[in-house]
């Protein structure tokens, strides 16, 4: 059944979407799908909720870099797959209350997980131990997500390591630790 | 007429939005409207048009991370304000074609414009002149719209000055010049 939410979705876009097509789409009668979801934004909470419970693991290449241009590639290869699934979902949160929550669930869930990359770093010595993980993630993330759903750019095969780069060497320079650096305060002065 | 539509986005949100609901709030006869716009679409379009057409500029405050801060603050204000206009108009751009190629001249536009943030702060000195100034200003902002937009976390005041320092630390240690310093090539080594 939420297959059939995706499927429709990522063909023929939140509009189209309706207790009806997706019960016609994964071929059972309406009220069935009436009788677990009470509408169309309980099938979108479910199939975020789907999304999340998964055994999805953050990338493991053995570098700080590595680790998130090969996070930021796998965010623009989904972002830009076809028919467009994720990108379809965005739009639904814009809609629905329901989706709102579940993509925010979500969000968290992920960034959750991606601290791990934080954590392999600072135990490999490249990041100082008092290191923000999740501000270091949003600053390596953010711009991909910034170009493709809202700026609606052509993705650029660059953007995701060098938004990667970006990160790392802010964090190089004191970005992320909780005291500000020297550097910062001067700068800030 | 575009007042109408903002104050309805806002207020109403998208779902509501229709040429009869624009045009009782503008108070003329909906014939009026439909002269001059097609469609929901085209009122929209013309609601980003108008919004590109002023003469706003990006702050001025003597220094690249003040200005980086104030811009960043100047957004976040105006994705948290009530009624909330551009968070609708940020939704119809996931719900109609002109939307979304509104929003993407606008991007365009208002990106541009802050292109002069990047020129002083190298005629000061403070950034090397081959910097990319749309690499540095994405890097600033998309944080604090990442956060609003697509996590839809609660704003948080210290993020638009953190976000620009982010920014300002990365420019500092070479990563929005063309050629990348020797630093990030040990770093990706």
């Amino acid at each position: 059944m939420l297959e059939a939410v995706r499927a429709e979705l990522g063909e023929r876009g939140f509009d189209a979407l309706t207790v009806e097509s997706v019960a016609a789409r994964a071929g059972v009668h309406r009220a069935t799908v009436y009788r677990r979801w009470r509408d169309v934004g309980g099938l979108l909470a479910d199939v975020f909720e789907a999304a999340g419970d998964d055994d999805w693991r953050p990338p493991d290449t053995g570098s700080l870099l590595g680790d998130l241009a090969a996070l930021n590639r796998e965010s623009q290869d989904s972002l830009t797959a076809q028919p467009p699934v994720v990108a379809a979902l965005f739009a639904a949160s814009f809609r629905s209350e329901e989706a709102a929550w579940g993509v925010r669930r979500l969000w968290e869930d992920r960034y959750a997980r991606c601290e791990a990359i934080v954590g392999r770093a600072v135990r490999r010595g490249e990041l100082p131990p008092d290191t923000d993980a999740r501000r270091l993630l949003i600053a390596a993330t953010a711009p991909v997500y910034h170009q493709l759903v809202l700026l609606r750019v052509p993705p650029d095969p660059d953007l995701p390591e060098r938004a990667a780069r970006t990160a790392v060497l802010a964090a190089g320079a004191g970005a992320f630790t909780s005291a500000p650096s020297a550097t910062t305060r001067e700068t800030s002065g």
